[in-house]
């Protein structure tokens, strides 16, 4: 197909391809004139992942260019998803987290197999920080349960990605997942609080739609 | 305490703590000469709560303003709840969904209190829409185990609010954890993903730091 098929097949406007390819996210379609190239299917589903990234993981250009190289590789599975999690946590200065704090986040993470580099432990570790600033020094035994709770999704994660056959199929799996996973995660515990607390707090529950 | 005491105390600069004060999120000191004002210990708690707010948190100066108001009125803990998971949720267009996956997300949702325009019921739709556009079309399955880890997150999040006496401590704890639970699951979920991934698929789990 040509480029104004491809734009009109994915949805996005022919500039976004464009920038798209000129910003590497997208392989040049195979040339057919001085001025005009041909674009397949590979094309369109290329463009759809981009897409799902960017507008829904929230991946800047240049995490998305990372994590499209990841899954074209031929890199161990173990390394595209340390790819995928640097690309979509924030980097943090492990010299500015109190120490103290690490140390309760270690502390709900005992036993687990986890590097002292993992972008999640500093994260987590400057979020407790942060609430002794605020006044929740006590916080450990929320901490232990979301913890818990980050297992539990952890573990489908992985058997999402166990349940592919092929090494393609799973490193997009990693890489959507783990961008995904988090806007997933952080949208189903607004209706879990609204659900929870219609059910502890409010005068009047039938307020609430009972879904579906 | 005066301007230079109360930037050195919250550990925000001059310019910083003056723009706070013009957006409105800190209250005027006490005029104590023309061009000098006086400020007390509820400045130096307040500025670490926009601070947690806006640096950890992630959010904006204009969503900041609106989640303070919320703690320092009377409204229902119920309101100050909505008011939180608003200001820290994306809009998201109804219209841009599509049915099928809003269907999927409230099939999991069965049986919950969540009121339709719940802003986590609609960004997790848009989730389950973005993972069919890349091929992901089978994962009730995942999303139905994410549905169970929110619930034991949000459980985690109303008893913390529970425990605590008074209705200024607790709306601020609505807001503070609803802010900041995102961001501490976020980075619990990378740990736990390099936890189980290790155990389950590293040639070289020895590699891993075992914290703590």
């Amino acid at each position: 197909m040509k480029m104004a098929e491809l734009s009109a097949v994915s949805g996005l406007s022919v500039a976004t391809v464009k920038f798209y390819l000129r910003e590497n996210l997208l392989a040049a379609g195979e040339r057919t004139a001085p001025n005009q190239a041909h674009y397949g299917l590979e094309h369109v589903t290329r463009l759809r992942l981009i897409r799902s990234l960017i507008e829904v993981g929230g991946l800047t250009i240049a995490d998305a260019r990372v994590v499209l190289a990841a899954i074209d590789s031929d890199l161990p599975l173990q390394d595209t998803f340390a790819i995928a999690q640097r690309s979509v946590s924030e980097h943090i200065d492990p010299a500015g987290i109190d120490p103290s704090a690490l140390d309760r986040v270690d502390a709900v993470l005992d036993g687990w197999l986890v590097s002292a580099d993992n972008p999640g432990r500093l994260a987590a570790a400057r979020v407790v920080q942060s609430l002794d600033e605020v006044g929740h020094t006590d916080a450990c035994g929320w901490l232990g349960r979301y913890a818990h709770a980050a297992q539990l999704v952890a573990e489908a994660d992985i058997d999402e990605i166990a349940a592919l056959s092929d090494r393609a199929a799973q490193a997009q799996t990693v890489v959507v997942g783990t961008a995904l996973g988090d806007a997933l995660f952080r949208g189903l515990r607004r209706a879990a609080q609204e659900h929870v607390s219609a059910l502890r707090y409010s005068a009047d529950p039938a307020r609430h739609h009972q879904t579906p």
